[in-house]
């Protein structure tokens, strides 16, 4: 990877991405949406490479790739017209439809697709909730309780599947989907007076889940320390947002 | 269809629905989304019940269909569980799979499908810039710009693809999925004082793709009339939705 470890900014010069054929992703280092796509990308062992973009000033070139500006993306350069493509959860399924790696993540079982595809977008009224308490000083008093009772869905999912992964004995879509945020919840101890975590009794299957899926290899080559999101975190609560520092020591 | 033509509201008794295992289809009669699951199971010739929700009274019976009471749902009544599905796009994509009718709508080939799953989600813009003027009485004065901007994208794509219909000579998903607002937009000639319709010089395409999805047998079966459009938003205007004006007559 000769690509440099920083956030592409306006009036950055276009990257020199090699001509070889292999995946471009573009991503923001603490997009919870982009690290899905890494997620897979590194599940499924595919060959990429990485270009960061700053979402506070734009590079000119982007727009090239990501027709709204947004992140992730990829880029095919294999294919005619070396398309690009948006869309977590899209690119996540063509990444899974086109490469094999250890086997699908998607349920084969159109029913069991869709339900865990509907699985994956119950996790939005929790997001909704708790990013006030990421980034901004002074959210509002019901965004935690809020927040918790949109969790409960999937503490009761967990139980109700009776298996140690989302996915079933292996660890699966939905795992990988909804990961980015139980990666950014800890961080919360480090940013709010309060100390909080998630209640060990109330999502005493979840927490176990969580600890199962951290130790899985894709996660491990993409999480950040929940003190390095804590940082970020307070770069947002000033409203000078500082991507690069996840590539600082802690 | 023994069922009545009416939305369900608070405090209606649950409908009896026949215990036949025919797919049971939740929606409100002037929903864009609910109508894009209508599409599919007109286009794909599946016996359903229809089962109309008032959203701004929901019954209460209704969070056992759809967690989060929104439409659509669909309710799959022949399968162990009888497991209810949300989301248009998800339902959409499950009965194309299990229902073969006259061929597969969204396209075989992984690449295409992910394009076609984009171009859907980027109505988004032009849908959230028009709904003010759909439902308020006094919209943002850029509305309207925006709008046509964001839709600029579609006019420019079907003129790329050079087909008939977005889904190439053969009407596809992307058809169905964006021709709800498209029936929409005529309403604002009746709505609005400016008499307002797409330009015919700057849609061209797109209006005569528009003309002809209108022609679609699937679409004529769910349409309904601007003026009865029209009539719905003016509803909204005075914040009093009148669901059931949809089966009165003009």
């Amino acid at each position: 990877m000769a690509l440099p470890q920083m956030h592409f900014k306006r009036g950055s010069p276009k990257p020199e991405i090699p001509e070889d054929g292999v995946l471009r992703y573009y991503t923001m280092r603490f997009c919870p949406y982009s690290q899905r796509v890494n997620l897979i990308l590194n599940a499924k062992k595919i060959p990429h490479h990485t270009v960061y973009i700053d979402l506070s000033e734009k590079p000119e070139w982007y727009i090239d790739y990501s027709p709204l500006g947004k992140v992730p993306a990829i880029q095919l350069p294999q294919l005619p017209g070396q398309p690009a493509l948006v869309e977590s959860l899209v690119i996540a399924e063509y990444l899974d439809e086109q490469y094999p790696g250890a086997g699908p993540l998607f349920p084969k079982d159109p029913l069991q697709k869709a339900l865990d595809r509907i699985l994956i977008e119950r996790l939005a009224p929790a997001v909704s909730a708790i990013y006030p308490v990421f980034f901004t000083k002074d959210p509002p008093a019901d965004a935690i309780p809020n927040f918790e009772k949109a969790l409960d869905v999937f503490e009761q999912e967990i139980t109700k599947r009776g298996t140690p992964y989302f996915g079933g004995d292996k660890i699966g879509i939905v795992d990988y989907m909804i990961w980015p945020w139980f990666e950014r919840f800890p961080a919360l101890q480090y940013t709010l007076d309060s100390k909080y975590q998630l209640d060990k009794t109330r999502y005493k299957n979840l927490l176990q889940w969580r600890d199962l899926v951290a130790q899985d290899e894709a996660v491990k080559a993409t999480t950040l320390d929940p003190r390095i999101h804590a940082k970020f975190m307070r770069t947002r609560h000033e409203a000078k947002p500082d991507y690069d520092i996840a590539f600082e020591p802690l």
